[in-house]
């Protein structure tokens, strides 16, 4: 085994789509931009391309780094690169934004062209189906027919199932990781107060914020450390901060305190500050309506008729967000079928933000399952 | 048995104290205010007072109705009452709103005698040491000199729990339901999401809100909103709500589309209607600071050597936020103080909101603990 190394550096690349999309909402774009990036070299059969899909917050940007910009490392760099899990010497990885993004594809912050004005709270919502059928497109243009695999944690492991049921041709093997067939009650909860903290902002303007020169800066705030707490698990963050106080003594005041205050809004700070917020709204909204099974009375079994993929599934045992019994779930579906799935139920302290972890027994799995895709 | 009953219609009382209170952040109150109500009849050897503590969004409203708003039912009105499992034909109940409070104890929207307004961010901090002092001279000045039981829920829970430490000598035994020795850090990280939300509210106007005609409306509502979810189970959720929608089919908008959105938005609106945001931020903030074997190196056996109540300790399976291995941390500091302590780990679905339902096993429990009580 060759020592593990890094993509090095990198650069997007963008394709721009003059076919329209008629998105599941029914709204219609006549044309998009998509980001993306891409490691590793496709092979002349065109057989060994990956595709990444990212969750909630992250991007295209999956591994690497930028030239002029060598602190932002790729999310999902410790996985991929020559000689790690998944390998980029055997195989090429494809990264992409979304729609509805706000890292270099089109969505709320760009220009509609109907207007001439950022399209702010008039930009359509967008699904998981919607975001499939643009990576096909996407794959099209790269003269990738079928992907050896598309792979994705949390959000992009919802896009990685959805791939088996709408493009089940074109798919080889789902890497479905810290998932859910759909969201819960208390899921869906949390995303509505996220929600609800950044349109009650009085800088959201109703969506038309970036023609006031503001951002709802406190809804993201919110936004941001909700999220931070539920993707961790209780243990985690009790071994990362437990009660531990800045100043050593109680001050009796509403400045920070405790250690976890700290970290809370340092992160919460650094997120209002990058990321858009009409793009989070939309993005818990595409997993609020992920619900493959719905157009088949409940049934995911039926939702997975036409699947053909390999899969592998892989859950974290301190992920109270996408619990173990999800994952298991989808593995009762896929067996329903007869389907060639492992599963993996990975004993990991670190909440649902275990899948973007360096854990040697998840990337070992993670490893031994790309090893045995035949190219 | 007698047929169950309820205390009927009921008044609020209040006692004013100019006896300095010095409170443990070291600021002092010259005189303050207490709300309370009693229910049932205190015997002529006073030994039949029970004390019952409030929880975060509650207040001494604890049993019946208010002549004109009869609607306004006692917060655990299903618990206490004649032939109820804390019978008001035996005993004599006592709620009491804590100072700090927003319902008629002295708090931040009080006015403060050193300028005439309202206190506002002036308001000192409180800790739930300061309201077992509070408490303990209302009993005082009722005439009791020892509460047959101090009882509580949550932060209510908390303060039964101190007055086996503050005043041993004045409590016959502590009812410590649903509670935990310290907060943990995922505990403190919700408090300080629904912190910062109320106080980078514009509306908040660093605490002085009430000379600006206006309340923290975003703020509270996020707050109600995180308290609602963290309270219930995830089970519980799934069974009240599931993934229903309002309209039977996605309308691809951020209006109402699931109902436990619906839900949500309705509780936040009923709640910041009614709660003071001073209030709430103190009151988190007392939760936060919580901790008797803190200044024992962390021992909390060593916090309850003086103890000598008797105890009843009571916990929830699904209660999630303070869940039983919390209780079973009290109840191993009792054990090694060679305490009498009951412990009950009682089978409810309803997460921590389980210690205000009307659960038969969980109100028989409380019944029999009652029955033994000698007077």
């Amino acid at each position: 085994m060759p020592p593990e190394g890094t993509v090095g550096t990198v650069s997007p690349k963008f394709e721009r789509f003059d076919e329209p999309i008629v998105l599941q909402s029914g709204a219609r774009l006549d044309a998009y931009q998509l980001a993306y990036e891409t490691y590793g070299t496709l092979n002349s059969a065109r057989s060994n391309a990956v595709l990444v899909c990212h969750a909630l917050n992250a991007s295209h940007h999956v591994a690497g780094v930028y030239a002029d910009d060598p602190d932002n490392v790729g999310w999902w760099d410790n996985l991929i690169g020559p000689g790690k899990p998944l390998d980029t010497n055997r195989f090429f990885v494809v990264g992409v934004n979304n729609i509805g993004g706000c890292h270099g594809s089109t969505g709320p912050a760009s220009i509609n062209p109907a207007t001439g004005s950022q399209w702010g709270a008039d930009f359509p919502m967008v699904t998981v189906e919607d975001w499939v059928e643009a990576q096909s497109r996407l794959a099209t243009r790269l003269g990738i027919r079928r992907f050896a695999a598309v792979m994705g944690g949390s959000l992009g492991a919802m896009q990685a199932l959805q791939w088996t049921i709408s493009q089940p041709q074109r798919i080889g093997h789902a890497i479905v990781i810290a998932a859910a067939p759909k969201l819960s009650t208390q899921n869906i909860a949390f995303n509505e107060v996220a929600r609800q903290a950044i349109t009650t902002d009085p800088d959201f303007h109703g969506g038309n914020f970036y023609s006031h020169g503001v951002v709802p800066r406190r809804g993201l705030r919110i936004a941001r450390m909700i999220g931070h707490i539920t993707y961790l698990s209780d243990d985690a963050m009790a071994e990362k901060f437990g009660r531990e106080l800045r100043e050593g003594v109680y001050k009796f005041n509403f400045d920070v305190e405790f250690q976890i205050e700290s970290y809370l809004r340092y992160q919460a700070d650094k997120f209002a500050e990058r990321f858009d917020a009409n793009t989070y709204l939309r993005i818990t909204k595409a997993l609020d309506y992920f619900d493959p099974a719905a157009a088949h009375g409940g049934h995911l079994s039926a939702a997975l008729k036409q699947a053909s993929a390999g899969f592998l599934v892989a859950s974290f045992t301190s992920d109270w967000r996408f619990s173990p019994a999800r994952s298991r779930e989808i593995v009762k579906a896929l067996l329903d079928n007869g389907l060639d799935a492992s599963y993996a139920e990975i004993n990991a302290p670190h909440g649902h933000d275990a899948f973007l972890m360096d854990d040697p027994r998840y990337h070992n799995v993670i490893r031994a399952y790309f090893n045995n895709i035949a190219l």
